[in-house]
């Protein structure tokens, strides 16, 4: 359909069809959805009519091809007009092929099979008939307490930038001539990472300048690589919930962004105006929703019980709703919806592309480039296959390992610890105990896991967090594992054998009581479809560790937040004298994580060269190239994340004590070296000032190049 | 001296005279100081000379009437034009006769009393030669990790405010003809009390909004109480340190506010932009902090070294050093320095005065009722004093209850817990153990404890923090008692007896491991200089407890922020549905404190009636009477803290679930009633809008009336 068309489709539709558009329900509202039951209810709730219905724009939550098919096609036999439904649904980290949850897939450090892993899933979704995905989020985050932490990249502004760019590119790539795409929803605008007390939907308040330093770029990172549309926030911001925030929606996003898409509530969020006392009825939220910007309400029935009162009252104009009708009929019409409406839904692809051996592969890759190795006293790992290896614990057996965002993925087709550790280990050398629950145990439990212990050399321990204890609506106040399991571990550590600790989580964790009783440490998150497999690879070395933390692990849930790119405080610790009182210090615990970001070992060593630099000078239309020799000192081939940070020394506001600005994945024979450049440009100097404006000063920095944040080897330049 | 005088004698002055009067210097530094001997070390290492000191327009930290009159009387001879001293000191919660730390006062919700004590303390303070106190501290803070809670009066706006008045009026008051009086300087501007993580001096960073509906207001209270100076905040505000920053101290705090007297840097803060990152060196830092309007710079030497330079290349006007010196001169002259240099240092008058009944009786009283009673199971309080006691723990016989910042302070005239309890109970009754140190323990102590608490029916553990666990830099990331407390507590929980713990410290414990051992509990705080004495007051009934928490005692740290006056999200957590997942909650911890705000039990019980209202509507000229009739439904006498919380229902902005609005300190007779009424104005509806603006919306209010802030006795108005 040419853009002409569009306007007089628009043109065409009555008030009631235009509110229709902005309206998205849930797969059984609909008439040719298979479970369709008990609708009357919700429908009495919500107080819309099966006209309403037949009028929506959208659907949410809608997958499997046949499925989406039979929507679209009764949808089409009742529309007025035959506009097409849109379909969009959560495919965070995977469709059916479930990938590592966010947190982790950041840990990779490897934009390229990021894409991919999103490539995959939009390949999956597309052919099941999804149109769009809520993907990808890209919410800074300093919360380990916060559930939703394992949806995000982590707590880089640099590198959560990057990822959502890789997302979109996977996800969405060329949505108009590639069938297999989706288009992106990028969320939630804007920073619902920072909840007060880590508790999900809870108070966000910090200042322009923090948002715009710090939790802004990713979204934009997002939209300037062509994200299709924006999701809104549930908190508030600034004392304005998200979705009622004109300055953030109108403003900033559409203003300053330049943002033309579709721009979606979360779930419920319009009505949501009204416990968060800024909208005392439906009618009222609706209006603030609109004005707002929002142009598609999902889940609540604001819009289409009250924006037609209110444009004919004269209190909303009409304007605004036919901009966002179009920007939702633009949308189908990139999709090729109104040529064919059931895009590239097809039964028979999805039986050979969903869950296929390629996609599958993709999922080992990047699983095992997501698990990190904490801790590896004496070389414990890799596992020495030829010793006896007992394998205990509430995830030796577990399914539940693909994390919360992953309803499409399936427990029978994942791959568990134990049987991704059978690849390698002989039957004769492998004893299995469940040890406890992921919660609770019993001495029954504890005593075969010890019985199975005492006859192995090794005992790999499978712990962590049932996956509802992370996601949406998944904060802890405490952060540790268990008690069962720290208990668990206490008993196994007893018996001298040595000790290798799993950990299945969605957030960073206070791993006292894990680490001290631990030789080895292997992070692996939710590591997804694939997982057992990748697992094994790690920990038998079949693959060498190469990720990297993107969120510090503080040493307890006190001293959060932390995070590395923190600023230096006037009173900044000074090491060499720790006994003296007056400086910013905790006098129970370090400033400094347990571990730290971009901290991660391998089976290899590295060594670094001195950093050096083309030029101390650089200026505003000169670059610089800082490089370093890396070489693998091990005994074995690995990989390594060189990272560049930089640091402002005077600013006129403050600057970080160390930013991301650069890095590279680099692969290395034993004993091979290779030189990494990295190219500043005055552009990566650039800061936001007080006044709000992203721009350079003259002055030095500077410039450290190693192995996590921590890194010391660095030098100086001047930018002129 | 008159203003044309003090203009003229600028026009005398030199620019190195100028500068001179903006340097504060510590009282080592001037000659006539009794204890002089190793300056000369530290005038080097700030690079100041003989003839700045004796240019020095102030002194920081002297008292003693003679010391302080020695130093002025020096100085004079000195000073070219006989510019007398300034001399200022923390005098905090009292200077010699120690009162509670203010957190403790606050809890009082005394005013009459809090003002009292800030009325001794300056007469004290006064006559021993001090003209200024850095008092009141009144910032906000919702940390209790943070070590200077204990300076503040907890976490309400309101509140705050009006112990930031009291305060104020008790150390300044007629400051211009009551010689007893010292200048009052309020701090720490601003935001101080909001660093995070809770890590003392650490960023801080809030919308502007947040700034001015919560942390602004108690400064301004102080200021429109007239209060003569203003201190800077060490931490960053936004990006920019307080002490460099000119949006706060020229904008906010001079044309907003109207603020005209002197402002001083925190301690070191002009130097500290150099870390901060803001100023490359002390020359920029000088210019800075010169520009942002600060006046006077407190013990680093970047203006002495700077400033004319910098004035004399043009780089800062000569006006803004005349407007910092004739302030200064101006407070001088408010004193009546002028005229008399020495104002009340009296040696004869030290004598009689400091530490007198009259003093100590107004701290005892204070103390009490500031001690708040948090748990009482079965009456077990009051004490029984027919009935054996053992009175263990490392607050037995603590002098180390004064608390933070009161250096004045002395053990020798400390009463201790069991010096207070012995006057009520006799020796062969009272029997003492130490129990364990306060982080340090042994087997032996324990084993006396247990024998000492076996031979009695009451057992009064006397457990807390050291003193330097709290403070300025007395940052903590575990906010349980020491493990060594908690282990002591559990042992002698287990021989079966009644349980009391007093506890003495400065910030909002977690007491998991203390509540469920204890049959009552006692929060002391530290109590001053009579703690003892009012600690046992409390204990037998003699004082029946009547202070209320103001500030949320958490169920642990990892609620941390958590306060009564939050925001409802857009998805409160839903009471009647628990199990219900997509609500801002925590999935193992309440999103209630464990000890609200406006908590406290009594030895009585109050029966409230339901709230009755004048009218159910208000205007902006008419008022609203709401008012509650409040009887003592216990068998003692005792007083009742009436709360006054107000709900706007819906706003331009989120408004808080409670703000409190009101409050009388009421005493009532067993069986007694009283009617309590609070006036409703519209000004106390308003609040920032969006743009920042103070004013109120029509719509509806809920009322509440009660005993703390979970109060649900209300009622609902309308403003018209």
């Amino acid at each position: 359909m040419r853009n002409d068309q569009l306007e007089s489709l628009l043109n065409e539709m009555t008030l009631q069809e235009k509110v229709g558009q902005l309206v998205q329900l849930a797969t059984p509202f609909f008439k040719g959805a298979s479970d369709r039951g008990h609708i009357t209810g919700p429908m009495v709730d919500m107080n819309i009519t099966e006209e309403d219905i037949e009028q929506a724009g959208s659907v949410l939550g809608a997958s499997g091809a046949q499925e989406t098919i039979n929507i679209q096609k009764k949808h089409l036999e009742d529309n007025r007009l035959g506009i097409p439904l849109l379909f969009m649904s959560d495919i965070v980290h995977g469709f059916k092929t479930i990938f590592p949850v966010p947190l982790a897939i950041g840990g990779s450090w490897d934009l390229d099979l990021a894409e991919k892993s999103a490539e995959v899933a939009a390949k999956e979704a597309a052919i099941s008939g999804v149109h769009v995905t809520y993907a990808p989020m890209v919410d800074l985050s300093r919360e380990p307490r916060w559930g939703r932490v394992m949806e995000s990249t982590g707590e880089d502004v640099f590198l959560n930038s990057e990822f959502a760019r890789s997302f979109v590119r996977g996800f969405q790539g060329d949505l108009v001539n590639d069938p297999y795409k989706v288009a992106s929803c990028v969320k939630h605008f804007a920073a619902y990472g920072a909840p007060e007390g880590g508790r999900d939907y809870n108070t966000v308040d910090m200042s322009e300048w923090m948002l715009r330093e710090q939790y802004l770029p990713a979204y934009k990172a997002a939209l300037d690589e062509g994200c299709e549309m924006v999701m809104t926030a549930f908190n508030i911001l600034n004392g304005i919930p998200s979705t009622g925030n004109k300055h953030l929606m109108r403003k900033v996003l559409r203003e300053e962004f330049g943002f033309d898409g579709v721009l979606i509530s979360d779930w419920g969020a319009v009505k949501e105006l009204i416990p968060h006392g800024v909208a005392e009825d439906e009618k009222e939220a609706a209006l603030k929703a609109a004005e707002a910007g929002v142009d598609i309400e999902m889940m609540t029935s604001c819009y289409v019980n009250y924006l037609q009162a209110l444009i004919e009252e004269g209190e909303l104009k009409e304007e605004v709703l036919d901009e966002a009708v179009l920007r939702i009929l633009q949308l189908k019409q990139k999709l090729g919806l109104f040529e064919d409406p059931y895009r590239s839904a097809n039964p028979e692809e999805e039986k050979s592309v969903i869950l296929s051996d390629e996609h599958r592969q993709v999922a080992r890759d990047l699983a095992s480039k997501s698990i990190v190795l904490l801790k590896n006293d004496k070389q414990t790992l890799p596992l020495d296959t030829s010793e006896k290896v007992a394998l205990i614990g509430p995830f030796a057996k577990s399914t539940d390992i693909l994390g919360p965002w992953s309803w499409g993925g399936e427990s029978k087709d994942t791959i568990t610890v134990e049987t991704g550790l059978r690849q390698y280990v002989s039957s004769e050398n492998l004893s299995i105990a469940e040890g406890c629950g992921i919660e609770k145990g019993s001495q029954e439990l504890v005593d075969k896991a010890i019985k199975t212990a005492e006859g192995a050399d090794t005992v790999v321990l499978a712990l962590g967090e049932h996956s509802d204890m992370s996601g949406e609506a998944g904060s802890l106040t405490d952060i540790r594992l268990p008690q069962v399991q720290l208990d668990l571990i206490k008993e196994i550590r007893a018996l001298g054998k040595k000790v290798i600790t799993v950990l299945f989580n969605g957030r960073p964790l206070d791993l006292h009581g894990v680490i001290e009783h631990s030789d080895a440490i292997v992070e692996a998150w939710y590591p997804g479809t694939e997982g057992g497999n990748a697992v094994a690879d790690i920990l038998v070395g079949e693959v060498n560790p190469s990720a990297r933390l993107t969120m510090s692990f503080p040493h307890s849930v006190g001293q959060v937040p932390i995070y590395y790119n923190h600023y230096n405080t006037g009173r900044p610790q000074e090491l060499n004298d720790p006994d003296f009182r007056f400086q910013s210090q905790y006098l129970d615990a370090p400033n400094t994580p347990l571990y730290p970001f971009g901290y991660g070992l391998s089976y290899s060593t590295f060594d670094y060269s001195e950093v050096t630099l083309s030029s101390e000078t650089i200026s505003k239309t000169d670059t610089l190239t800082a490089s370093v020799q890396v070489k693998n000192t091990g005994e074995v081939a690995g990989e390594e994340v060189v990272q560049l940070y930089l640091r402002d020394l005077v600013g006129e506001v403050v600057r970080p004590v160390r930013e991301l600005k650069g890095f590279e994945k680099i692969h290395l024979e034993p004993g091979e070296s290779k030189t990494v450049e990295f190219t500043i440009t005055e552009e990566q100097l650039r800061y936001y000032h007080a006044d709000m404006e992203l721009k350079s000063d003259k002055g030095k920095f500077q410039v450290f190049i190693g192995e996590n944040c921590t890194v010391e080897n660095g030098k100086v330049f001047e930018l002129k």
